[in-house]
């Protein structure tokens, strides 16, 4: 049996690590446990990079470890920039074996994987699909999660194209599916994405042709939320659910926002992980809750409820995603009175075109 | 007796004013008639004034008068910069005399009112105060309204210094409050919102110095929703609230937010102007909306609930006002199913510190 | 014969017109002359119909014409967005018949012409660079242009899809060659530069397929600039070059800048219109320049002469456009002295990948 | 006597150091020989922390000392924020004894000290010019410069006004001089500018009143260029000069351009460095350049030269250092065929309102 603990701590910047660095230094977390760290981390693409940077100095000094053997323990998923109201924070998980107890319920449960490093010629292809996949398989049997109903959220990082990714595959003489690292990095997030739904029986293996990806948005996961980073190789892959096999004090539930004003499908959620309310959630269902994460999908859509929108067409188009994190996180962030909740930008075949994923980490009553 | 009338319009982009056209065409509107325009443009500010041009072609075509006249007779309100969910639309009000009938409760009534020209020197002063708190009176008067717990909402577009403003008043030996331009704004948007605070009796007159404005931050109006623009010389103000003296189908409330999750706040509106339910509002309730205004304040403050935010730190600081706007658009709006809802940005004394002013015109069932 | 006139005028906003109706009023142009008119305007896209507008009003009053007589007459150009030293301003073309007169040598001369409507199906094929080649050749016979090397300046509007029109042409069973925007307006820019790239015999038919469009960068001409809008729906060419039938005393001049830092493909274009200096521009010298157009490049390319840049890869790059704009427009701002000159942006099949393209007008000496 | 040598370095991103790596492997830099390493990095704030870190973690490894030793012996100054064609990148800077020999010219030489640490009630006041004037004549002595005209370059690193620092300062009951950030940040910038112009005699300890400082433009510093970061405490200075006791291969000149086109400006400063050339820098002599840094000063302004840009006024304003930095970057860069430099933004007291100061550093011929 496993206890899944979870700890989800502000941060006054990209580099401050002082919270976990605290709970490690009274005795709260053994850094030995923890099993993952996913941040939002504010400032551009590249505070990603510097935060795990110093998560990695100070669990390489607290565990008197080397930077390396860190990083191959701890998958830090970084998701980047924020907007409006949202709170730069992480969330650390930790696990432990424990002695086989009786347990009455499914609790929550981690499996983390890892594919094997991809060629840049597939990225964005059918080949990334079968691979995050089969991780996602494998990590369910790690987390100990028989029924695809019981996997509620799927983080998936997966590797982006640069310029000297592709100079290689041409060198090779292949081709990559874009050279437009935009439309590229978007087909990455599209197979992690459909890789998911592959694994969880969301989709079959028939659907899932090179063309279909970032093409047939009928295609789609509903708890995957996936990004892509210049920095990754492989496709890390974190799947949580519920588990006869985990004592956590925690459970996990998930649902899905037909469209951004859509609350009843967070409310669906919240009910999911065990919330108990009707309407509002009472101040005592919110002080369960230990985290959210919310896969945004406002930036697909150039309209709402059939009311036309600037997301897509203003001069701050550029930084769409950001802002259909902003206004999600506003909304799920008023339900509950808490904006530090994890939100990430994607739409690529990360539920319905236009929707939103919600998945919430409440304590077990 | 007064009858007013509100028609919510949806835009294709600054320059389409073609659902009010229709509506003069097929004479549910009398152009006559129309007494204010309020609208949302997308676009940057150049684009209010693209909008307000447009409309004054098109009025002046169809009333046959000339764009003089027609700005004359109708002041025209444009908000500009529209981000996240907001949808560009305006709100076309039309008053018109009816023969005198037995109501029997009061209903929405309008007063529009200008003050004098004022000089470069006197924006962000008590003078400024001063004059907006007599257009106020003016407006409540002409609106029928007695008592100032029937007015709901006060709109103010007010003049920004420029260079050449600036220039002139140097040129007679006079001094602005400030060279900085968005300084000199900020007190110009909080003087008219504290000459409002005084008009209501919110504020006593010993209140109003000149080192108060922008300064003393527990001075404000809770219904007071003010805006800038390079192109007024004058305030323009348009006080919104309940009469004896309108038979108006229309009702309006107001509520503060407190803080920008506060849903209370905006329930509390909602409830004010009529509405009736308990926790959520449901879709018959929903239909009587006519049109909702709030003056987010989420801009003003680097937190939330203990939780820091980026909002005024990050590469998109230079954006807060449309950030603020579009979040707690995203907030109100999922309320109600609906997110073509006007919000204007501007905290200077508009509600406490962080908080936002909702004010809903509903059909009086 | 012909007498071409230029005129280059300062912008206080996108509504400023009002040095071409001072030179009116004082008889220095007749608004009937003006054949022309290329504005470089501020604020963002909204901005370049607010500024034709108000071209349109104001020289309808002027010459007591209806707005869609004054734009049937006189084709307005205008080119948004501007950033760093870019100084807003419009350049006004006339032209007049005179009598014969004996030249000596070649003259400015403009030819302006617009493409038939084209579909939203043929955004960005072959069809679109054969109907600008047409009209290209058309402009070049009304200018009295025979020698294609007396081109040196053709500047092209033609129309990006819009939801609108993408549905148009599904509703008819047709393809649009992008369901993107972004890569269908680069499309429609391309297949322009091809269009004046064929009728100048840069290219060949033969090299003109839709595959080549936005793929084939070794096909360009050196003195196309193209540019997009939605309000467009046919291409509007815009020829200048020398003709024997022109007793302008303007002549105008083109160079290409191989890259952002090639000072000497400026001189180059300089040189070509009549200016005589060494190294450096000599203030006589520059007291001859009437107006200059220049097309950016920089966007195109992530690194000058080995040295990477951030342009394409920052949190600005959603602006790149602007900012290559801005650093031409210094760099040959700095060359003369003076920034209130055009730049345009749009790489696609305008010169090399990365070039500029230069066109100087000024007085023949 | 010493020896300095200067090695400028390109970084594929603010966390790569992997330049100065291959030198220190390959024997070319003596770590700790390191006397400053300035850089210019992409990215916003934060990358500016993250580039110092993996500066910090490849020397210590390096050197075989703690970071926190690497740290005091090297002071890092990282000019953050690049744009258009300024290309990212870092300049070590290496000092060692060498012995005494004869000197026909005065060589580059560096000081560089640290003033106290700054109490936050201190920033931006005549107690911080004072601080910053010592720090720059201790760097004089240090650098063995002994006359102010043989000073080309100051750079300073002061520190910003924080939250956190304003309570400290409130909860001593101190005020600090403006709790809008951006207004301390360049009261801090000037007063180091101002402290910079009180060393080398450019105005007189009368001028240095609290109220002169970002108020009295007619004072500054022709050689200053200053920086704050809110990771400061004190003043970091570095003071560039040529010294009779350096023996370096290279030497520094400045000049000032009166404004952005000033071109001549920019030559004066590599004539002043020994370049030899009339109007154009010739290859040869481009080969020289070790590097330069310049400090740009258009954001201050809203014209040039009578023509009115939009850098203040439009949509991009709140980026207009960068935009101010990528403009003087891309000049200069023409001038000498590469935009590898450093530009650093901030006006205040840094040269005459407009101006931008050049500093190149070459070698001797």
């Amino acid at each position: 049996m496993k206890d899944v603990n979870v700890f989800r701590l502000p941060m006054a910047g990209p580099d401050d690590v002082s919270e976990l660095a605290k709970l490690i230094e009274n005795g709260t977390v053994d850094p030995k446990e923890i099993c993952a760290i996913i941040a939002q981390t504010e400032g551009d693409g590249y505070a990603r990079g510097y935060s795990a940077l110093n998560f990695e100095l100070m669990l390489s000094e607290k565990m008197n470890r080397t930077r390396k053997e860190v990083s191959d323990q701890i998958p830090m998923l970084m998701i980047g920039l924020t907007g409006g109201l949202m709170s730069p924070h992480y969330t650390v998980f930790t696990r432990k074996e424990v002695e086989a107890v009786e347990t009455t319920e499914k609790r929550l449960s981690l499996g983390i994987q890892l594919t094997r490093v991809l060629l840049p010629e597939e990225y964005g292809t059918r080949t990334q699909v079968l691979l995050v996949a089969e991780a996602v398989k494998n990590a369910m049997v790690e987390a100990g999660i028989e029924d695809v109903s019981d996997v509620h959220c799927v983080e998936v990082k997966c590797p982006n194209l640069t310029a000297a990714r592709v100079a290689d595959a041409v060198s090779r003489g292949k081709k990559v599916v874009s050279t437009n690292f935009a439309d590229a990095g978007a087909k990455s997030k599209g197979a992690s994405a459909l890789g998911v739904a592959l694994a969880l029986g969301e989709i079959s293996d028939e659907d899932v042709t090179d063309a279909a990806i970032c093409s047939n948005w009928n295609l789609y996961s509903k708890v995957a939320s996936t990004s892509a980073g210049n920095e990754q190789v492989a496709c890390k892959v974190i799947v949580m659910g519920n588990s006869k096999t985990s004592v956590s004090k925690y459970k996990i539930g998930s649902g899905v926002m037909k469209d951004t004003l859509d609350v009843d499908g967070a409310k669906t959620a919240f009910k999911s992980a065990g919330l108990v309310f009707d309407e509002v959630i009472p101040q005592d269902q919110r002080d369960r809750i230990a985290t959210v994460f919310i896969n945004a999908g406002a930036d697909a859509m150039g309209s709402i409820r059939g009311r036309r929108t600037t997301m897509k067409s203003d001069f701050l188009a550029g930084y769409k995603g950001i802002i259909a994190k902003a206004v999600i996180n506003a909304i799920v962030g008023a339900m509950i009175g808490d904006t530090m909740i994890l939100a990430s930008a994607g739409f690529e075949h990360q539920g319905p075109l236009g929707s939103n994923l919600v998945a919430a980490i409440v304590k077990a009553d």
